[in-house]
């Protein structure tokens, strides 16, 4: 079934809200075996709204409108479907009811401009709002499906849970479309294409090849007519993506790449310290954003001047002969971060995060090193895509880099 | 001008990401005079395109498109255009002498797949990405314009400022929407609301209240003729507004409070040292997104661990009389961050982030305090919202006692 989603949010037309509520409905529909198509937003105006549903009534089975059923002049969603559907509305005594003991339960009278929210079409029936004032509309009309929900994400959601997704699921029988993202790091979009090379072709599941901050993602979309029978599709291709792409999978759908290295280093029962100059804290703000990561991560030093980093130990002569930032540098500040909080592992970053040079050394110059009882690992790159995003870069290569020492260490793990 | 914004992003009809690309044009368009009447997110499929950009230019003067401008099969935004605009795609010169100029310089040759970014068609012009290989598309057809741009936000944001936006500015002429957004802190939704009053009746400019989570911003936005105009009548609404708030209006538009704070310590020629646990790093990351900020930060520990606090002179009988969670160590951190790196002023943070409770104390108890040359300020306050929102309050709010303290130090700033 094709499905569509209109948002009617004046908010987001001038861009103070993200489309929370159409970012919601994406990924329940999906789950039902419902194919979204178009999402569009369109401002509380009734002439665009109800052109916006005729065009989508046009193309799509199914058609959410979420916004625009509350009791104020702006608020036009009805008319607008009315208008769309070429229908009268009408006073609907039983909606009226409710809506007048919501009321009067919280001691308060209708006021008029709430009566219009009892108002029906023939073809629609209304959805209870338990949280609210303004119920949904379930339109059945031609074949075609409209369901029309309030725009607060509280009253929508509780009124998609309850109401509107049961009455779907069981409408819409079998059929599920499942994804699969395989996270990888390492090897670059184009090459990541070139490798799964005919597996692209595949129909069912389809694969899509995407840059990432954090890597190139690599998703397989499956649909079936259930839940198992969509798992034995898509493990095999997933099986054969994996073999091709080796350790560069880093992990696979909500996986975080600070997640992934911190269960590696809880596993082993193995410590982390760290010293940053350009991440500026980011490097040890993203591996404490992970819930219990106080079990492995000693702490860390935001080391921003040459003397905080050689009051931490760093060597001065290293500093002296090499700069500040060098590959020597990041090295020492891996190991004087792993002796201070005697931690197994240290990092160590350092750079330019721009948007001045630094020692003639131009933003997004990074060198990043991992010290632990062997030889350093270490990286080192130039790449400038603005200070924010620079921080961000360093931040993930040095994540990537501790796994690969990790990985390295224990081959099996 | 009637402006349309289309989106070409797959994870986000399936649910995976929130539209940022449309949030942040949606922002920036009313500020041109561009009235934004539709935007629709569409999956890369060349059909859908292709229908979703001839139902755009059918409607609206202008039309944004973003994403799927990349190298891979998946990525056919120039193929859709092409459709929908009739026209064959072929092959530019100058395009693809700087696509091999791009890869040069980063020592590789062009991928044979990445010579489609230099395609045009006829009524195309190349918008250079110096940050990625997918150059913009600048369209001119039949009084339409159509601007294709690259999905990554750091590209797009680029292309739009350096390019986009000033040759719209140029082109839009006279009618133009003004915005002023002022910030507050320290005062909730609902009073800002009761403080403004009678102001909020107004028609031009409007007026409107949001929680966010740097605090509550009020949003006056005006409608005229041209710049001067606009100005003219939203400058004695923004004064009053200013007066009836006070300082707790710590900046405008896109003022961010660590850049505030910033420019208040280095216009006093002032420094910053920090010491923080629960926010893990993030309140050094923060002050070190500002452009400049190593000018007065002189660095920062992310004191995980209590050994970590006292090797770096935290007093060990204040952790062991109060807890590490408690305002006396608080103010301890303080002060040891600013007497170790020689700093004017000292931020110490510990707390709970969660999701599970330390020393009996629950999630999202924190502890703040700013030390300097007198008698400490200090906050403290318990908000569990989660331990990401946890981490970001705790910033926030260190940000917000910083500035109230260096206010205090100098009224006149």
């Amino acid at each position: 079934m094709r499905a569509e989603i209109i948002s009617v949010p004046t908010e987001m037309i001038s861009g103070e809200l993200l489309d929370t509520n159409a970012h919601y409905l994406a990924r329940h529909l999906t789950t039902l075996g419902l194919d979204l198509h178009f999402i569009s937003q369109v401002g509380d105006n009734l002439q665009r709204i109800s052109e916006a549903v005729r065009n989508a009534l046009g193309r799509a089975d199914i058609v959410f409108l979420t916004g625009g059923l509350g009791p104020t002049e702006d608020d036009v969603t009805r008319e607008a479907i009315a208008t769309a559907l070429g229908e009268e509305m009408h006073m609907d005594a039983e909606a009226e009811h409710q809506l007048r003991a919501f009321f009067a339960a919280r001691g308060a009278t209708l006021p008029e401009r709430n009566l219009k929210q009892a108002m029906l079409i023939p073809s629609a029936r209304a959805i209870p709002n338990p949280r609210g004032t303004a119920p949904g509309w379930w339109v059945e009309k031609e074949g075609r499906i409209l369901v029309a929900m309030p725009g607060p994400p509280a009253e929508m959601e509780r009124m998609w849970e309850v109401d509107v997704a049961p009455r779907l699921a069981r409408q819409a029988g079998e059929g599920v479309i499942i994804s699969r993202t395989l996270k990888t790091i390492g090897i670059g979009e184009g090459r990541v294409d070139e490798m799964l090379g005919p597996l692209l072709k595949s129909v069912n599941p389809t694969i899509g090849v995407y840059a990432k901050t954090d890597g190139v993602h690599v998703r397989l979309t499956v649909k079936a007519r259930g839940r198992e029978a969509a798992r034995d599709i898509v493990e095999p291709v997933e099986a054969a993506a994996r073999r091709i792409l080796g350790d560069a999978v880093w992990g696979a759908d909500d996986d975080t790449l600070e997640g992934v290295v911190g269960r590696m280093l809880q596993g082993h029962g193995l410590t982390l310290a760290t010293m940053e100059s350009c991440p500026g804290g980011l490097l040890a703000s993203t591996i404490t954003d992970v819930p219990g990561s106080s079990a492995y991560f000693k702490g860390g030093y935001v080391a921003y001047t040459a003397r905080m980093k050689m009051s931490l130990g760093v060597r001065a002569e290293l500093i002296e002969r090499h700069g500040v930032v060098s590959p020597e540098v990041a090295a020492d500040m891996a190991r004087a971060a792993r002796e201070n909080l005697s931690a197994d592992y240290g990092i160590g970053i350092t750079g330019v995060a721009g948007p001045d040079e630094l020692e003639g050394k131009p933003p997004g110059t990074v060198h990043i090193a991992v010290h632990h009882s062997r030889a350093p690992e270490a990286t080192s790159y130039t790449l400038n895509q603005g200070r924010l995003a620079n921080k961000r870069r360093a931040v993930t290569t040095a994540l990537a880099l501790l796994r690969r020492t990790l990985l390295a260490r224990n081959p099996s793990s």
